[in-house]
């Protein structure tokens, strides 16, 4: 299809510029003022035009949790969640529509899904989550979350003090399983990738990420990982390596300009200083670790050191709201509370920057997507500056990303197709999966978890808290 | 009118409970399981029926402002502000509109608005305010700002340093304005009060504030200020007083059950018994605060000491956003970075509660107001639960306090009357106001800003901060 966007406003280096935008099949085929109108005309005027963002770090599946689990930190938080996972296949399906037309609706148009897969059901699972992605139109990279140690592997002291099983897959079985997905599963070419995904060093053997690094080397594939997302785990790689987790998987190989690491926040200066030589991309997901209390990741010197930043939603469990734009507001004005000098704060224009050019660096395709560049893959986003939530007309993406936009995504393309017009997605209906979505919860009742009260006494040893009494339930 | 709501959700101790609701009037007449339908039968199945919250601090002028100012930290984004602040009276009644909608719409039927006046004009520019919020229906507090002090006098080392002419309003006659807009404007029993609002120690004399608190004896008004927002006034306080300034506002009689007081980000714990003694209320807005870097009011603190805690949007200018729910949401998550141990975090269901009830204590109203309770006044709202946004169904509250709802506020209730229905507001015409505010903005050009360059060197300065360099402009 062919399209000439008219009259949209763009960011320019001073202010903003009033241009025509042609696309033609899947890439921007001119910008320009007075461009001829080919294909389908666009009435772009009073609309924001900008590159599509990049949801960095998401857990597909979790779609079915959100408003679940109570207020805890991560490490009894996941207790939680895994005692509440969903087990059928259509619902890994329908979880990542869900996350998809979140992140569609926020002004995202690609998608990193660390996706929890159904033990058995490996390559099935993955199959679903791609099915859903073709069907709504999104960009996706799908790493399969893998592990190879136990559970109780996360916690300081946890291997030598709780009871556990080995885990119950060889590394070999997993890696095994891994080529089978991107053999079966990876097309580029139909913005649907594989990417190698070991949860992090925390619950994962050398072997496994060496396993990883070699899958990624022979099919060119993203790395994505959890990294250092509590003090807990900070503990834990000094029990483990006697030293930096960072450095450890930095000389294992596995850190490059196509790893992707979530949250990053307990790294001192040594680890930034590796992330910034190995080009690796940090994916900051600002409300989760407030939700989970992990920390505040040290955004500001991550930039300052030139390490790349992307922004991410993280799973529904740790942030109920899925919404790209809020992610990337309180991604970016969080940091303002750590550093008094507001020189240093992100301006709405560099976390616009961050969240596009940043999140397509991340997933290794900057070179094709991300920015509004002729010549580039069309995933664009027009947003509607009429919309209450974005008046009175001020600065446009000053208000986009400091404000609190409510519908206010007119038009989306994905790789030149056109996903959202006039608000409404086009390839999916939304109110038909609204409706599934109710009928299949509507029984809900009231968890009753287990696994925690086998871990909580411990962990609150081994971070110091006092006693323990009951646990959170509410 | 007289309604009935069938089949309503509420949250009980132990989970939630199905019932009906009776409105008769401005009251909450009757709750319970298979209540005869009497008035207006509204089906209120599927749908959270929670208390109307109360949005504690906002300068609903600001509404003007959203978008526009720059990333700053108070002392000098307020220099911004003030050079950008609207004159006319149209935009005051406008602007009043503007946050009326923002905080119905996400479940607020009570504002607290610490109103900037236009000079010349302050009792029309009550006026204009206390004419939207009566049209639109929402209940309304107008606390004029007031101060008799310099604009230099809000920095340390300001009055002996920067240059400056005395205020140009004596004592005196700010007060016998505030007399007259008492006189004119303060009309409880039609849901609009004035408050006296002496916007903080830092630009108010001892004599302004004792005139305030003369005047809220005489009137039952309520109390409404700023308070200890940044480490700067926190060092002025140590250079004006030698000390705290909460133990000086306790000294000269301002601090009561009636006295709410915006931020309170630098207090100590004796600071905090202080609030406590006092039966004040600390109105929390942590997106203001993220956005100006002020800081993270020490909220845990306030609740472990007894302190009674609200939620605010603040002003536009400094919350471009505007959405109560967003205010809570991130008004209760930021703390849990503040305390490792999860058991001291806010839960949605306390947040719920110190917006609602935690609200109308601080304006004085706990008795009339505020909870689902037989005899009350009816601010009540009903939340939408086959909304996507509050899908699927798990736990409604957490949900809606730490999802990300959109469009979920189904109908509001204010002092018995239907404000919302369907989503829709009743009384204004939300698409015709749209269309007003974009007409009147849409010639917008940059500001050129120029009290800023008065001011920011010497800022730097006494902040400690190092060179100077060009201001923040974007």
């Amino acid at each position: 299809m062919t399209y000439t966007l008219r009259s949209a406003l763009i960011p320019v280096e001073d202010g903003y510029a009033t241009v025509d935008v042609q696309i033609e099949g899947d890439r921007i085929a001119a910008i320009g003022a007075g461009l001829p109108t080919v294909g389908t005309a666009i009435d772009a005027e009073n609309k924001l035009l900008l590159p599509g963002f990049v949801n960095g770090h998401a857990h597909s599946v979790q779609f079915w949790q959100r408003g679940l689990i109570p207020q805890l930190p991560l490490e009894l938080w996941l207790a939680d969640v895994m005692d509440t996972s969903p087990t059928a296949l259509e619902q890994t399906y329908l979880g990542a529509l869900g996350t998809a037309i979140g992140t569609l609706l926020s002004g995202g148009t690609c998608v990193m899904d660390h996706l929890y897969v159904i033990a058995g059901h490996e390559v099935e699972s993955v199959a679903a989550a791609a099915r859903a992605y073709k069907e709504i139109g999104i960009r996706a990279f799908i790493a399969p979350l893998i592990q190879d140690m136990p559970f109780v592997a996360g916690y300081p002291e946890g291997l030598k003090t709780l009871p556990h099983q080995p885990y119950q897959q060889s590394t070999a079985d997993i890696l095994a399983l891994m080529e089978t997905i991107v053999t079966e599963l990876h097309e580029p070419e139909a913005g649907i990738q594989i990417a190698v995904g070991p949860t992090g060093f925390h619950r994962c053997t050398d072997a496994l990420f060496e396993g990883c690094r070699d899958l990624s080397d022979r099919h060119n594939l993203c790395r994505h990982i959890h990294l250092l997302e509590t003090r807990s785990q900070k503990m834990l790689a000094q029990e483990r390596y006697g030293g930096s987790a960072v450095k450890h998987l930095q000389e294992i190989g596995f850190l490059d300009h196509r790893t992707s690491l979530a949250h990053s926040i307990w790294l001192d200066d040594a680890d930034i200083a590796i992330l910034a030589e190995t080009k690796s991309t940090v994916v900051h997901n600002a409300l989760s670790n407030l939700r989970l209390g992990s920390g505040i990741a040290p955004v500001l010197k991550y930039l300052a050191a030139g390490v790349n930043v992307a922004f991410g939603c993280d799973g529904a469990a740790s942030n109920d709201g899925q919404d790209l734009l809020e992610a990337i507001k309180i991604g970016s004005l969080l940091h303002n509370v750590t550093d008094p000098d507001y020189k240093h704060w992100i301006t709405p224009r560099k976390a616009v920057e961050m969240a596009a050019i940043g999140g397509f660096t991340g997933v290794n395709l900057a070179d094709q997507v991300g920015s509004l560049t002729v010549g580039k893959q069309a995933d664009l986003v027009l947003y509607d500056l009429k919309n209450l939530s974005l008046l009175p007309r001020t600065d446009p993406i000053k208000l986009l990303v400091l404000g609190r936009p409510n519908a206010a995504v007119d038009s989306v393309w994905v790789r030149g197709k056109r996903v959202i017009a006039d608000g409404t997605i086009q390839t999916v209906e939304v109110d038909r999966f609204s409706q599934t979505v109710f009928n299949y919860s509507k029984g809900y009742s009231k968890p009753q978890y287990k696994t925690i009260h086998q871990v909580e006494a411990h962990y609150r040893r081994v971070m110091g808290l006092t006693e323990c009494g009951d646990s959170v339930v509410d």
